[in-house]
């Protein structure tokens, strides 16, 4: 673990200014309501208020506007939450693995493994793929053949990458196989949650382009395109061929239909289906809204009465 | 496997009152309607009349109302449901591992394993994590450094305890990773299904208590509490920083949002999306209700004409 | 990889007829829009007209109507998309990992495996477990113990089968484990997809039939039967004890609940919860239509208020 640093060094590191003593002594980043001693903690929004007033924090990140709210010893910076993440990544790895590959791993020959990769143990990892630099994989994680990540790819346990995709021709009602022959491409600074699957393409790649983070259990269909610095929330699942562009955030347990397009900067929210293409940036939505079970109940049965009328 | 018991030695371990033959002999419980020779059953409802009375089993477990409703020999006993769930427990183990570590297992050197505790192939147990006496871990299962299990755990394969929870800062259309530095913290008699996922805290951490029961593929974000003797079926997903209650049920593939409460003694329905917190004991639910697409397409687009109204 | 193949020799092999050069060989298929030098496409519906007048691939499998679609090399037959499934077969393996068991794998001295059985790294198969002919299971399956597979089972990473259902008797607040002493029955033709799980039975099996296809992610609770050939998408869950017919489509997401019966030829859409049984085939649709998040907001206050009314 690396620190204790005054937040003199901090600043002289990090940027911002100390109001207050700079030769404070801070071991660790914490919450304002459970942070302990020695730790610097941030304050984004007055809703906080009473926590930052009983806080046990021993330094606060704040922004220009909040310098009065607190007596203690403080940096001032535009963006305190950005700051506070990267005050945290100062104080802590942001993997937990050292690099090189596990001896229960299974690492084929002909894959290529970038500088200080680390593999951990029980990971597979298939003929002819590709990961880059700084990568770290947790336990148990399966790539593949042919499938490549790119630099500072962070994959967590059970993640399953280039499983084939679910691609079937209907028979005379048998389900004839196509198989999968394309592989999924990985860009830079991807993370990847647990348990999490993204299938190989049809034909072509599946594509994970630079930036983009997936939380746990997140099914990525065959052909899918998700654009940099996208994030999707976990249980979300995208179809085969949804083309996704850059800066998206999908909420959890969202689902994304096949062969269809979102453009750049659209928020899907929780729990909605994206049943057509969305063409303009914004927050979409598709839930029902719960309720007491009777009360639910009562709604539902009017809806029901809509779908008979006039059959 | 026990046994085979005559209906006295099961009444004299785990109580009741045989009615008819004591020296019967059981070797297996069964369902009413597929127990075979020297099975015994159990009915709860007088909906399943034509099960009993068409059933092979040797023996039957009733209420006392249901004494007369059959003339095969019985046990007679208050609640038949939990007795037999006892019964089945006399005559089957509950787990079928054997105790010990499996040679292809990875157990970290500061890992503390209580007695009896049972660790199957191919599982990761990482630094400093505590499990205690009696558990059992599939095959499979990986447990992040620092963690913490209670007595008594059943963990199923593909389960993830203590990966990363999902926690980024926007910086300018960049996530910034917040280290999650909190670790996950299980209580007693808990079970975890097969590739559910329980993330570790951001600072905290992230809290199952005591006779918590998972079903498979849920998630657990990161400083969730789940209150003791809590049951989730699968396909849940619990958001980042829920405090749910103790003695809830929450239906499968229900999603609770982020940052909310749910108080104690609620059952979620499946399928439902809980949006806000519940301050109320009770039965919540919020489903679109299905029906033919013909007549869902009508009342969906109803649904729709009143959300562009007064625009 | 097998090939390349002229076209000549394709039809003499699959069947169908060519039209223009026999000679032209090929060496693997691809999409219209993406297909290389020496591929194969297919031609299925005129929305893909200007695809088939660009493509740069060296012949087309049309249908008789289509003919004249294009001047490129064709082999014409009645269901194009069905015999390019084969023609892909023909060219890329359904499977790549290679027969035998990996020394990785932990295979119980009990379990019997058919003929060319392939059990990837890290495969863990439990006691009395039967694999059939020419199955292959990838890497970091677990099999538990007393379960069968068909022959020609494809299993991908992660999956889970035979962990135990979710059974528990509420005992004045506390839940007690009902032991799950069934086992799970898969039929000949299965695909299981990455990180899917199947539960064993309370008392008997839960049933796979025949030529069923499972995607990734999905849960099927114990003493489940799904029907012979029936497809099911991502990230669905079948509770407990439900009975889904043969022929069946379930949509990703798609919910069913306990205990229902849905009889043959039944299909469901994403997402949609089906909460009682379904005796007629036909689609089946319940989601919530999604809108930009104001409009969503408006429909669904009137929802609510619907509830709320003449309470």
């Amino acid at each position: 673990m690396p620190g204790p640093f005054t937040l003199g060094q901090i600043v002289s590191r990090l940027g911002g200014r100390v109001a207050g003593d700079p030769e404070v002594r801070i071991r660790q980043v914490g919450a304002l309501a459970s942070a302990g001693v020695g730790c610097i903690s941030f304050f984004s929004s007055r809703k906080f208020a009473a926590q930052l007033a009983a806080t046990r924090a021993a330094a606060i990140v704040v922004a220009p506007q909040d310098e009065a709210a607190t007596t203690l010893p403080r940096i001032v910076v535009e963006r305190p939450y950005v700051y506070f993440a990267r005050l945290s990544q100062l104080f802590n790895p942001l993997t937990t693995q050292p690099a090189g590959v596990d001896s229960s791993a299974a690492v084929a020959k002909t894959a290529r493994l970038g500088a200080r990769v680390s593999i951990g143990p029980g990971c597979v990892v298939g003929e002819g793929v590709s990961i880059g630099d700084d990568s770290c994989l947790y336990p148990r994680v399966v790539v593949y053949a042919g499938c490549t990540l790119g630099v500072r790819a962070i994959v967590h346990s059970g993640a399953v990458i280039g499983a084939d995709g679910f691609g079937f021709a209907d028979d005379d009602g048998r389900w004839l196989k196509i198989p999968q022959i394309g592989g999924v491409r990985i860009g830079d600074n991807v993370e990847i949650g647990a348990n999490t699957t993204i299938d190989r393409g049809t034909f072509e790649d599946t594509v994970i382009e630079d930036g983009v983070k997936l939380d746990n259990l997140i099914q990525v269909g065959h052909n899918v395109r998700i654009g940099a610095h996208t994030a999707i929330a976990a249980c979300a699942g995208i179809a085969g061929s949804a083309d996704i562009g850059s800066h998206c955030t999908i909420g959890g347990a969202a689902r994304i239909h096949g062969h269809i397009r979102i453009v750049d900067r659209v928020n899907v929210s929780a729990c909605t289906l994206i049943s057509r293409s969305i063409l303009k940036p914004g927050t979409y939505t598709g839930v029902y809204p719960f309720d007491e079970n009777k009360a639910w109940a009562r709604g539902a049965a009017t809806l029901r009465r809509k779908g008979k009328k006039n059959v």
